[in-house]
Formats: structure tokens, sequence, C-alpha cells
């Protein structure tokens, strides 16, 4: 083992839209020894030997000559890659059983919803019509397609499996997924359009899926299943959609309904559609919320094992892009 | 093993509210030698052996002098025990893994409507409101109570353990389930009242439990957790609600929100305040519906096997109620 450590080094902390004073409080209290900073210092600040990073600012780490290691505050590093002048150096995701099981949630949540027809007996609530659905569909006549089989995915896949429904999956690479029919890369793609009714989007936002949820795919999905036409959930990034392309969808009944909790421009604009559309249920980008009590320790972790020498886990593949 | 089968025998069909189409045309398919009649005949009908019920009529299987057994085509009984002329035959109830599942279902997708705040994000939506909770709290934060451990209590046990909760739960007679702190009877109730945030009513409307969640037991519930006060979702029976006071502690704050499936008057009337009330959730009897395809089958193999001299399974406890 090698000792990494050539002195203290100091960590830029950039949580861009979050209050920052969380994460200092966790960083401290799980790094005492270890000095934070929200601005690098001069020109070129050789003091900075680590990056906590969400959305951090155009060019904020190129002048960083002694920069080890970005940790990302999220799952998904999109956010670290749309800076082109970022350095060559490791890039850490976030991977939290915390996170993960929060996602589940979100997922199994929102699936439920729609199997169970909440917006029809909430309208119902509303209107004092006592109707119950005699046609409802039992979980295992429904198959939910997730898209992408990654730590989130796999979760979801196992947990909508305990919940009775059938799950098929869609990855770049091969997969094998305990009770989950996997399909893979473009050839994949019809086969495993053709094998869902709920579908929910896990994926990352790359080169390859950017604007990925468009008519095209839409229409390529298929309608034979209880609800008629496809449900879209998308809790990856905004970025995979097409959101003119998922408003025409609805609107020509190509999707029956769309849960997203993300989207191209976050805040959503006040004057998107997708806030009165009836058949779009919003949330915040709110599936799965970054904790620092739960992501701070094992960034911390990481530095220390890095310095013993100890190879970084959740490494992100720059060619990939995730 | 002793023959029961004295002649054929008819069977008596009783699905009120229901249409009685579809549980014809079951039984005719899984049991096409059994004449199904849906009334008896003259003043006494011995013809008929086995009534299927399910809110039948007052009187109506008091005049059946071969009658061997009930079959109720719902888990609960009290719609069978309601009719006080009935005859002291053996009754069988409901246990299907079809219903169990739905009724996980709707647990599942009820607690993470709480847990993640559907109806704050709904309103948040309808007012175009961009604003994440930085509080959520995780799964693991929360406990949910379980009234009722029986076949649908344990199931929902189960999953939502899967879902990252803790959970306890009480029953009437001492009970061990797997991960489960397990209170039991009135000397178990107020550790049990103290141990949840959410609690789930999965109880069947006896003597005992009538109108069991009302105020004083609310008042009973801890108030510790991240959603401060308790929620309730009952998918009981509505005869275990007293109505009045959970409108009263729904205004108060005593219960922070309820999701409420079963009511003491079905149909809810229009002019019930449940309709309006901004802290209800409200469905039609629907959390777990008995699907004709799902349950005829094991009815009729029940007649059968009870022909053959085999022993019934899933037999109601007369003394206890349920
Ligand atoms: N809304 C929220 O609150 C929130 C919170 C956390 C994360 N997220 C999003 O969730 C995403 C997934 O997170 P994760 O931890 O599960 O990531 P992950 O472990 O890297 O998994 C990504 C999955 O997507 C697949 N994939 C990537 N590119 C693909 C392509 N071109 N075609 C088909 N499949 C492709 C991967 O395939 P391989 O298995 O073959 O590599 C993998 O199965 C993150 O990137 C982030 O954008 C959102
Ligand atoms: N809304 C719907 O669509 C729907 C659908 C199906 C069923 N249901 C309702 O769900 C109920 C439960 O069904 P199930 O199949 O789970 O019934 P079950 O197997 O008979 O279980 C009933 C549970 O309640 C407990 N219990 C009964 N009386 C009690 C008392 N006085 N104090 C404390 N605990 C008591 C029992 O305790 P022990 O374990 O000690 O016996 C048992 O754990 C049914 O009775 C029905 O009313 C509603």
């Amino acid at each position: 083992m090698t000792d990494n450590r050539t002195d203290t080094g100091r960590i830029l902390l950039a949580p861009t839209g979050w209050s920052s004073q969380q994460w200092i409080e966790e960083l401290a209290g799980a790094a005492p020894d270890r000095a934070v900073t929200l601005e690098p210092e001069g020109e070129a600040d050789p003091s900075i030997h680590y990056a906590v990073v969400w959305k951090q600012r155009k060019g904020l780490l190129s002048k960083l000559p002694n920069l080890k290691v970005i940790f990302s505050l999220g799952a998904g590093v999109d956010h670290v890659f749309s800076d082109t002048s970022m350095p060559d150096v490791p890039i850490v995701r976030v991977v939290s059983p915390d996170l993960t099981t929060r996602m589940s949630e979100y997922v199994i949540w929102q699936v439920l919803d729609h199997h169970r027809h909440g917006p029809r007996y909430r309208a119902q609530q509303a209107n004092r019509t006592w109707l119950e659905d005699k046609t409802q569909a039992a979980a295992a006549d429904l198959t939910v397609g997730i898209m992408g089989l990654g730590e989130l995915g796999r979760d979801a896949a196992a947990k909508l499996q305990v919940m009775g429904f059938k799950v098929s999956g869609w990855s770049r690479t091969a997969k094998q997924v305990e009770g989950v029919a996997c399909h893979a890369g473009a050839q994949g793609l019809d086969a495993f359009l053709a094998s869902a009714d709920i579908f929910v989007v896990l994926l990352p936002l790359t080169h390859d899926t950017r604007e990925i949820l468009n008519r095209d795919l839409f229409a390529r999905m298929t309608r034979r299943g209880p609800l008629g036409a496809p449900v879209l959930i998308n809790a990856g990034r905004g970025g995979l959609q097409n959101e003119a392309d998922i408003l025409s969808a609805l609107d020509d009944g190509l999707l029956s309904a769309v849960s997203l909790d993300v989207f191209q421009q976050e805040p959503l604009p006040p004057e998107s559609r997708f806030w009165t559309h009836p058949k779009v249920t919003l949330t915040p980008h709110a599936a799965a919320a970054s904790m620092a009590s739960s992501l701070i320790g094992p960034i911390v972790r990481q530095m220390d094992a890095y310095e013993r020498g100890e190879p970084l886990v959740n490494l992100v593949d720059r060619a990939a892009g995730y």
C-alpha cells in the first residue's frame, strides 16, 4: 500500500442549490481534522485535494492542481460532466442504502398509485361519487419494465416482485437479475418495450440516453395490458425526456399517464403544461433525496481509505458517462 | 372417511350488492354438476346444502333444513353474523392469496402516500409550487402499527418491512411474527399504541372491536414521530370506527390524517364530511376486492373435500365472531 497523503489537504464543498450548512456540519462531525472551504483561493489553489459537489459551477474545478478525487453528492453525475473543463481525476458517485431505499419507496408508491387508480379515486372523492372499480387488475396481471438495472433499478425490481408484479428490465450491457426478464442494448429494446405496462426510468443521463423518452419510444411500447396504454414514471433525469413529446403522447393517448420527478428545467417553470395536465403526477426532484447524514460518512471514509492506498469504490466510468 | 353426500344438493347463492352473473358463471364453470339457485323454494327448502353469501338478507338461511356449510364471499364474516336467525352450521371464510396480495397493495400504497406526503405534493402541483421537503424521513424512522395480525395483517407486515419500515402489531391472542414487535389483548394495547406512527387496521368487526377506533384510543397513540400526530388507515370494517370521533380528531389534530376504505354506512352518504375533509383519503370499500375468478374454485373444492369426509378449512370461530 502506498501512502497517498502528501499533506492534510482541504475539501472544497460545492452543494449548489442546497443549503451548505448541513453539509459543512456533517463534514465537521465526520472529519474534524480536515479543513473545508466553499471557494478556492487565488488563481490556482494547491491546498484542495478533494471536491464534494452537486452541480458545481463551470470552471470551479479547473484550477486545483492537487485535486485527487471528485465526490458527487448524487447518484447521477451528469451535473459533474456538464462542466467540460473538469480535470481528469477519479469521480466517485453516491451508492447508499438510504438513497436506494428512498428511491424504491418512490417507485412502489407511484406504480401502486397508477395500478390502484389513485387519480380516479381522488376525482371520485372530489365528486362525492361512490364507485368501486370491479375490474381492478391483480398486480400479477401487470409487468413493470425498468429502464436501467443499476443500483436503483435492481432494488426497485426486487420490491416490485415482492408486491406481486411481474418485472422486466433493460440495461446497456447484458444483466441477470433474479426474477427479471432482462433485455440489453439497442437490439434488446423492442422486446423490452413490448414486455411491460408500466415503465419506470432509472437511467443516468448520458450522450446515449438524452431525450430517449420520446414519441418514437412510446409508440413502440405495448398497449395490450389492463391499463390500456403505457404509464411512464421517470425518476432518472429530466434530460432523458423530450417534454413536448410526453405532452403530445398524453394528449392523444399514446401514454395513459405519467409520474415525473425530474424535468429539463428545474424548478419547473410556472408556465409548463405539466403542472395542470390531468394525467401528470409531479414531484419536485424529491424521489430520493441525498441526505447529508447518510452520505458524508461514507465519503470521508473513502478519503481515509484512498490515503491508505486502498482503491476507491463506486467510481464513474468517464467513457460511458455514468 | 365418511361420505357426507346424501344427494347432490343445491347451492344457494346470495351475493347481495354485487352482480350475481359473474358468480353464477364461475360456479357453473367450477361445478358443472351442482345446481345453483338465487332463492330457496317454498317454506323450507331441503334441496339446498350450501349457501355462498355476501350480506345475505336476514332470515334467508333460517329455513334450509339440510344446510351443511355457509361460505362467506369475504374474508370478514360480520355480514353473515348480522343475521341472528342463522342456522348453527360451519361457516367458512375467504383466505386467498389473491385477496391478501390486493390488501397489501392497498396498505403499502396508503402508507407510502402518507410517508411520502402525497397530499402535500398534490396540493403543491395544483398551486404550481416547486418545493421539495428537505425533511423527508426515511422509512426506517417510522413504525407502522398493524391492528390485527391475521392473514392480511401478517402479509402487510412482511411487505412493510421489505420497504424499510419498522413494524409493530396487535392481536387478540399472543403472536410471534418475524421482525414484528407483537402485542396482544387489552393489557398489550397501551404499549402497542405507544409504538407506532402510522396505524393500519385489519381487524374483524366483532362484539369486542366495534367502534374501537375512537378518541380514547387516538389519545393513547404516540405523537413523537416525524409525522407529528398519528395517521390512521382502516381497511377492516366501518363498524370499527366511531366516525364522529375520527372527524373531531382530524379537526383538532389528535390524528394527522386518515385513509378510510370502509364506513359505518356504505355507500357513504353524500352528506358525510369525510368526502370533503382535506385530511381524508377515501376509497369505496375497494381495498381488496373478492374476485369471483379466484374465490369460487377453492369454495367448490371445499364442497368436494367435505363430501369426501375431509375437514373444512378457514373455519370461523362462532364464539370469537371471526
Ligand atoms: N430523482 C432522484 O431523486 C434521483 C436520485 C438518485 C438518482 N437518480 C438518477 O438515477 C440514475 C440511476 O442511478 P443508479 O445508482 O441506479 O445508477 P447505475 O447503478 O449506474 O445504473 C444505471 C443503469 O442504467 C443503465 N444504462 C446506462 N446507460 C444506458 C444505455 N445507453 N442504455 C441502456 N441502459 C443504460 C446501466 O446499464 P449497465 O448495467 O449495463 O451499466 C445501468 O443498468 C442516476 O444516474 C440518476 O440520474 C435520481
Ligand atoms: N376493505 C376490504 O376490502 C376488506 C377485504 C378483506 C377483508 N377485510 C377485513 O379484514 C379483516 C381481517 O381479515 P383477516 O383475513 O386478516 O382476518 P383473520 O385472519 O381472522 O385475522 C384477524 C386478526 O384480528 C385479531 N383480532 C380479532 N379480534 C381482536 C380483538 N378483540 N383484539 C385484538 N385483536 C383482535 C386476530 O387476533 P388473533 O390472531 O389472536 O386471532 C387476528 O390477528 C376481515 O375481518 C375483514 O373485516 C376488508
